[in-house]
This record gives structure tokens, C-alpha cells and sequence, in this order.
């Protein structure tokens, strides 16, 4: 497989959820996994959606990761038109009242045609998903993934540290 | 225009939703309106949503009223493939945590491509809103409407008279 | 019919919605379908909204916009005085809390007096749609309304390949 | 003034409000107050709810008690139209989705034109914020709520009594 | 009866909330109704708090007005030691999270002892129904609610006449 | 310290609270932690609940847990008059529109004066958050949770071994 | 690998949730995915949670489907112990208000540990999303979800056909 | 006991949180009683979170005060790995929506494993929870909590007396 073949899609319904779904695309690229990132919106662009769907396999793509805000149909859209996993991203867009319609028109799909969901705007999550996903068969993004899992620790343990310094903790003997 | 040319199709996402949606086609068949009434699944028949949709204006019909439940994108895609007004009927289905899902993915539609919105499970008032809409070239059916308002009225005073034999009222002089 | 008779009435509670209210003037100005706006408070001025209502049909007009926030009487009281389709508008006005009041108020119409509701502070969709009801008997605003849609696809296909130029994407050949 | 002139009018917007809104009646009639009660619906019977609004006051009503559920518009524009304190009762009615749509838009009354809210289904409460509205100028009145507050002073400790004998409770020497 | 007796009491949980509760005294000054005004706090003082609520009936008040933010207990402790009408004002302090505690907290009291409650902030209206109640035995208070209700309608009528130098109307002949 | 002076004392805002809030007792029954329990309603009984949350303490009390539904304000007014530390129990009384009303007037108490809140009708972690707080001092109740602990574990445990009859599992070596 | 080594853990926070989780099993068992099926309790078994969580992986997990009502933690605590990809499913039990606490307690995991979330109480498409996942790199898994997704349309394809024969349908030729 | 033996252990999920959650460290500081302050993440830092409060007892702590936002597992999972009270405080961080997951994934803890919860970012009352428990066998810290809340009642009194010279108020005689 060439390293430049993208495993990841990143799609958005508007060019403004960009600034919450490049926390995907910077996340993989930390795996070092390949990814494409472009606009597709449900609503606009119902074709050209139907079309990213339903060749998404062909072309090589493992995952999809879809963000929306509103009414966000883009994520289950896709999700009915390709057997890849979607990950759904609700975005707190200027489309969206409070953050809950991007939520619950993401997570509450009929049985059948799952999209995972993660947290609003957690495009970040979005991504580590999608190289969990990837991790099921390849050793190499499975050992980056348990690295960042010590970094988070390791970055909490010094921040422990450093908050010792003002605040008396006797449970840490640093 | 022959008399059984639809002009009006009801579509759902399931059929479990027939016993909310059949109150849409029982109001229009008061208001001698052709309609056809289908299920079309955004998530599981995607294509045929598509067609459905697409084909919806150059078939004759004039609206189209859609109904789903839960992460429910009927009536949204369907706007978003035809310039026809779509009705959209949150239905609070067993999909549907408590009928919020339902409404939010409805109403929600980002701008450009609106879906007119009743409350939940208001089946019969989106009937009614297509009658509206049709009405609007047809004074018949703008007849009708008037009627039917009329018998609203009516029956609401006839409910004050009864009442009227238990309970004291000196506003009325039934 | 002379081109100047409105055949939308835009109303909202008071003019401080006007900022957004005007967005549905705006719309209509684009499909050159003449309207007329003006202020009419449900609450401060009950008997001008029975008037504005009752005589909306005779004066002309097919289709009624109407926006308000909080208890946001305006729509449905409208619709309960004339047969023509009223589109709600839902604003998140000082009134309001968060939304979910205008929302509600406007949207949870019991049966027999519907009001199509937009999402919240969707003035925009409320005259998409009143194009959309128009063009039921006019093949002008059709057209334009077709236009329109494929504008909306342009403008995303255009976003998508600007975005191009930074992210990685296979799917297109620009 | 005869005692069988009503004092208190008791509206609801749909005889199925009967089962909720009698406890209204109920307690005026243990205050010995003359009441009246009929159905008036915003939605269905604008005009007669305007009719009776502005006559309430000259025909010497001084509180009018208004029940609705849904998108409840009844008490708000009855208190548009009359300068009596209107208490406006959220009735979780088969129109409501789950009771916030009748307190909403019950309640987000704007500045200028208030409703006094109570809880949802509160009929019973509303009746006796009319009784003490109406003990303003009136010490019976006054000397019965006394005596109501006493009653459930009373009702309590009889039920802490009761308890006592299976359970322990060393504050009380009954 | 002095003009100078309080007839109003208005009190609140903390003096931040006094920027609200300061539009309940503005209206009544408007009215020449002669109130007080203090802070109370339900959590923070409850003695004061209970002898206020129990003394306020034989100090000449007629109505008590009760704001607080987040759990908000002063309305309704108040009412369980009074007879008088007490009206609520749910203040979005800095105690509440959205409103939505301070609203039910007062909204939702118990059969027996009722709180008038006005919207959230909305402490205006809630003057405006003390001088509705008082006006149910004082003809100058019912007169002066008459002009302040002809007054919303002047200015609406007004803003509406400013709006038709800018947009189209044919409704209205200014 | 005689075995039978009660250290916890259960109230509650109504007797039909009692069917939830039994649960407290039981619990404390298990950890032979002497409690007393009646009915105190913040609203119908005000001056009963002064006395009784004034002289808890000195009659010897540890801990007050209090139960209440609706505008449930039984638990924060008595940790207004007590230093003792006060557990709120939200119950979803007939009195309550979803339980929420009943969680936020008991979680949302202002800074100075808490109530330790736990979860909707969890009267029965509201005992065994008593029994912690009297484990602090207790080494033989401090044993007791432990063996409540270990009893919670083992129960799951043979949960789980039952389940393996049926289902697969490679984790355990039952 | 032997065909017998489970890939996918299905564990639940009690057997309680056992008749919500079995739909995961069920459609794993369709797809002839291997899987095991046990009780972890975050709450009541910490250390098994910690010891089932640390030793999946090297068990030869690829996918663990976890699922918890309320304060769900299962979830989010066995994703912060191992680098499977972890599916939450949110059970409306016995132990939630009304679904909300257990589908946030999941969804809202913090940057660094997702939870692929499904809708409330959706288990079969936690199942769904492991089989995909499966799918990524099995290519017999891949297939069975198209076929599954074809059924899926079948199935709605002949309801709508049975519908044809009572409803007016001119869009299918049957 | 030393008096820098730490009674109290305050933890939270990031050092974010310290903001909100130093007022319990300061109000502890204001009560001398000996505390300690750390950062200990649920998701990263899972281990140390075993081991803090597994030992917590051990280590003398009487109370644990843990602050989490968003899926806020560690205030529950420190409850279920210790016998110790633990009192949770939601906090709004970036990583919550609204605030209410934080609450709700705090507060509903299934029952045998509870959790004291306080209002939203309410930080300081959780210090008052704790003092109050240390109080039921310290009478300096019970005396220094009666002092408090005299403090409290006359910092309001102040207010009071100061609101008197611009606003009228005749049942204070200052």
C-alpha cells in the first residue's frame, strides 16, 4: 500500500466547521496516517455526498470521519451509503442552537445504520477513533497509540508536580 | 388535471410511522385532495429517497409531507433534492429518545434548504398545510379550508354549551 | 395581478426582530416576489393582528411569515384568523431564554391550526419557503428557485476546491 | 354585590382540560367565591376569546383563571386584551410533547403584558392565588385562607403522628 | 390609609439581584404605588425571612414581589408563611446555571401553596400584577393600567409607522 | 452515647415521599446507626421545620437527610438553619413535572449554605452517605462499609458467573 | 487465529442491562464474529474493570462494546486502560432519569480518550460499528455487511410494496 | 492527630479546573483544617487514580473532594474504590456542553456507591461539606461553622441597611 494512499476521509458539511474538524486531520497526522479532508455537504451537495459514500470503499478509504452542526445529517447520510465505519462529529455551528440538534440528529440513528458519535466538536476524538480503528491491523499505529497514551499520562503527572510546588500534597513524593 | 393525480406525497421513514402519518392522508382525502402515501427510508432505501425525491416535482406533485423519528433526515434530504415544499412531521417513534431528537433533526435545517416543521407527531397539520399550500391556487380548496375552519369553531361552542348544563356561565346566554 | 400587490406579509412581535426578520425580505427581493413587512405585537396590539389576519386574504396575500421569541403568540394567533399557510419564525429574542420558549410556542400548534415552523432565527428559510409555495403556481419562481439550488451547490463545490489547495483530497480531480 | 356575581372566570382552550382545570373550581367553591367556567379556545374561537377578555372586567369578573397546553396561547392573549390579573394554569394536554411547551410558553410572557404562572396542572394553586388576590379587599376571604393555611398545617402533623407509631422519632411527643 | 404605607413588598435573595429587581419599584413608581423594598435571603437569613413573611400582612402589604437566582427558595418559603399573593421573579444570577433552576424552583411549588411566577428576569411584569391585583379595589390603579395597555399599543403603532418609510406596507395608510 | 439516641435523622416533605425515602432507613438499619424519621414540610409546616433543623444538633443529631419532590426546598432551607451536614434526596413526587425541577431546587444551593445532593430517589445512598459521615469517628461502622463494599463486589461477581452458563467469556475461570 | 478466539467484549454494568445488551451479541452471532459476554461494574468492581480493560488487548480483543445506564463510567474508564477501539452503548435502566445522564456520562469523554457512542440503548449497532471495524481488515466481514445493508433495503422495499396495496402509490410500479 | 496531618484530599481531573476548584482549599484554609491538593485524571492517569484512592483511608484523609467536567467519572470512581465520603463538584470546563453532563455524570451514581454532589463549579460548598463532616467530632470546627453562618446572616444584614438609604423600607429599623 503506498504510504500516500489516504485510509481516512474527513468530511464537513461547510467550509466554516473547518476550524473544529482540523483537529482530526492534525491528530492523524501525529499516526502518520494518510487522510483526505474536503467539503460535502448533505443538504448542498446531496450528489456529490451520495457519490463520496458510495465510493469511499473502492477507493481505499478505512474510515470516515463526517462533522456537522444543526441538523446534521451528513454523518448518517453517509453512513447509509457505504459498510465503512462513520464517525460523527456534532458541531456547534452558527447552524446550531445550543450544540444538542448537532448531537441528537448525529447519535440517535435506527438500528441498522450506526454512526459512532463522539463528543460536540471533538474532532480530536474523531481522529484517535479512526486510528484505533486502523490500529485492529497494524502494529505500528497500535504501539504510536499506546505512546500517547503514556504522553497524556506522563503530562498530568507533571502538572501534578508542578501544582505541588504552591499546594501541599502528601500523597506524591516528588 | 385529472382528479387522481397526486398532488401531494406522504412518505415515511418506516411503516411503523403509518399510524401517526395516516392522520396527513385522511385530512386531505376531507379535503378531496389527491395524494400517494409510500415508505421511503433516508437510511436504509438512500437511492430510492433520491429518486423519490428527484422525480417528485416532474410526477406533478406540488409537496411533499415527510415523517421520521429519531436522528430522523427524510424530510432535510429530501429538501435538499427537489424545490418542492417539504413538510416535515417529527414522529416520536421507538427510535426517538423522548421526541426532541425527532424535532431537532427536522427543524434544524441549516439555511437554504428549509423544511416547514409541525409538532410532534402533527401528522394532520401538515395535511393541513398542504391544503394551505394548494389552496393558494385553488379556491376550492381555499373553500373547503374556510369550512373546516368554521366546524373548529363550531364545535368548540358546542362543547361550551354543554359544559354549560353543569357549570356556571353568565358569558354565554346559550 | 400587478406586480407590486404583496403577496407575502412579513410581520414580527416588534422591530427589534427586524435584524432578523429581514432576512426573509431580503430572500423574497431575490426571487422578485413582492411582499410587504410591518410590526404587529400579538400582545400590545391584539385587535391590529385580528384585523392584519382576518383581512390578509382578501388584501392579496398568499402566504403570511411571522416571527416572535418567548411566548411567541404571533404565529399560531395569525394562523388561527386566516386559511392562508403561516410560516413561523422562532427568535431568540432578549424575551427569550434560550430559544426552546420561541421554539415551542410557535411550533407545538395543537391540531387543526398548523403553523410551519423554521429553525430558530431562520427568517431566511421562512421566505425560501414562501417562494417554494408560491412556485407551486408560478413556473418563474420555479425556475428561480432551481437557480437558486444550484447556486447553493456551486458555492460548496467552489469551497471544496479552494480547500483543496491546503488538504489532501483524491476524491476530486480540480 | 350578589353573591352569584361571578368573581373569577375560568377559561380552558379545549373541554379535555376539564379533568385539570376543575380543581380551579373546586377550591373556589370551598372560599365560598362565585366563579364561572367555560371553554374558550385562542385557536380555534379567536374571536369569542377576544369577546370575552375585553367584557370580562365590565361584566365584574376580577380574576380570570386560563388553562391551555402545547403551544398555550390562551392566557397570554387574554391578558393582552384586559387589564385584570390573568393566572395562567400549564395544562400537560395530549397536545404537549412533555408539559415545557405549556409552562414556556405560558410563562415567557414579554415585558408589558405578564401572565401570573403556576405549576403544571397547578388548577388547584391557581384558585387560590385568585382567592388571595381577592382577600385583598375582602378579610372573609382573608379569615378562610387563614384557616386553609391552618388545615394543612394540621393535615401534616396528623400524617407525622401516624408515621410515628411504626417509626422512631424523638422530636416529637405526640 | 397613608399614601405612604407600603402596599408592596419587594424583596431578594442577594443585593446583586437588585439591578433586576429594581424594574418592579420603577413600575410601581410609575403607578404611584407605594412599595418597599429590602433583601431577604431564604439561605442567609431565614429568621428574618420568616418574620418578614409572617408580619407582612398585618404591616398593611397587600402583595410581596420575591426575586432569586439557583436554587431559589425566598418566593415560595414566603408564600408558606403568608396569606398575602406572592409573585416570583426566577433572577438568572450568578447562583443559577441557565435560568431553568431559578424557574422551577419557584415555578414548581406544591398544591396549597402557590407563587404568581413571571419570567425569567422579568421583574417588571411582576409589578405590573401587583398593580393588577391591587387594581381588582382601586379604580385609579385599574384606570392607570388602562392607559400604560393603550401606551404599548401607541408605540408599537408608532415603530410600525417608523418601519413603513424604509419597507413596504400596504396594510397600513399612515 | 446510648445505642438508642438517633444520629441521623430521615424528613421528609410529604408521606408519600415515605415509599422512597424508606429506603435511607433501611439502609441505616443494616449498619445499626440509629435514626429517626418523620414528615416536616417546608411549606405546609414552616415553623416545624425551624424547629426542628434549630435543635438537631442539640438533640444530639450527626446528620439530616432530607427528601423532597417538585419545588423541593425542605433540604436547602434546613441546612440554612443548622451546621449539621444536611443530604438532599430529589424524589420525582406526583408534585414533580420529570424529576428535574425536584434535582436542581435541592442541587443548586448558593455558596455559604450546601446541601450534599444525590441521585433522583437515591434515598438509599443518601444512607449510606450518613453512614460515611458517622464512619469518620466509627471504626466499627467504618468496618461495616467496607463489608458492604465487599458484599456489592462478590454479588457482582456471582452476577457474572451465572451469566457465563450462558454466554461466552474467556476472561474468567469460574 | 482459531475461529474461537473471541474479538469482540460485550460487558455491561449489571445483568440488569443484559436484555438491552444481548442485541450486540445477537448481530455479532449473525456475522459470525467471535465475542464474549461478561458484567463489569465500574462501581462495584473497579479492579476487575482495571484488570478486564489492561488485559483485552493481549487477549486478543479487537473492538470491546461496553455498556452502563446513569452515571455510566464503564465506558470512558475502560477506554482510559486500553488502545481498543471502545464502543458505549447508553442504557435507559432503572438507574437513569430518563436516558440523558447515561448518553452524556459516555458521549462527553475529554480530548485523548473517546468512546464511540450509539444511540440510546442501541446494542445492535454497537455490533454493527464492531463489525465494521472487523471489516477493515476482513474481507468476509466486509461482505456480510453488504449483504446485511441489501436486507436492510429489501426489507423496506417489500413493506412498502405490502403498503401499495391499501395506499395510492403512483411513484413504484409493483 | 498533627495538625498537618491533611484531613481533607481535594483532586480534580485537570489543572484547569484549579480555578473553580482552589475555593474549596480556601475555604478549608479559612476553617484551618488540613488539607492537600492534586491533579488525578480518570482517563489519563487511571492508575493513580486506583492508587489515591485506594490509600486515602489509610493515609489519614476523612474526606475526599473530587471536581471533574464533562463525562466527569473521577469524583464516581474514587467513590467506588474508597469507603471515605466523597463530594463531587461538577465543574463547567471546556470540555462540557452546558454544564448539565458534568452534573448528571457526577450526581447519578447508581445505588451503593453514592457521591455528595454540589451545585455546578460550586467549589467552596463542597469545603463547607467537608468541614461539616470533620465538625460532627471537632467542636472547634463546629463552633468555627456557627461562626460562619452568623457571618453570613450579618453580611446580609449589611446589605440591608446599606440598600435603606436609597430604597424605602419600613420593617427595618436601622
Amino acid at each position: 500500500m503506498p504510504t500516500n494512499q489516504p485510509l481516512v476521509g474527513i468530511i464537513m458539511g461547510s467550509d466554516s466547521d473547518l476550524k473544529i474538524m482540523q483537529d482530526a486531520a492534525n491528530i492523524l497526522k501525529e499516526f502518520n496516517i494518510p487522510f483526505e479532508l474536503t467539503v460535502v455537504s448533505a443538504h448542498r451537495t446531496p450528489m456529490r455526498m451520495v457519490e463520496y459514500a458510495t465510493k469511499a470503499a473502492e477507493r481505499g478509504l478505512k474510515v470516515i470521519i463526517a462533522g456537522a452542526g444543526g441538523a446534521a445529517h451528513l454523518p448518517g447520510m453517509v453512513a447509509s451509503l457505504t459498510i465503512l465505519p462513520v464517525i460523527g462529529v456534532p458541531v456547534k455551528s452558527s447552524n446550531s442552537i445550543d450544540g444538542w440538534d448537532s448531537v441528537l440528529s448525529i447519535l440517535q440513528m435506527p438500528n441498522g445504520v450506526p454512526v459512532a458519535t463522539v463528543a460536540l466538536n471533538a474532532a480530536k476524538n474523531a481522529g484517535i477513533i479512526a486510528a484505533q480503528i486502523i490500529s485492529t491491523s497494524d502494529e505500528k499505529i497500535a504501539a504510536a497509540l499506546k505512546q500517547y497514551k503514556n504522553d497524556l499520562e506522563t503530562s498530568v503527572l507533571n502538572k501534578a508536580k508542578n501544582l505541588s510546588a504552591e499546594w501541599q500534597n502528601s500523597f506524591d513524593n516528588f
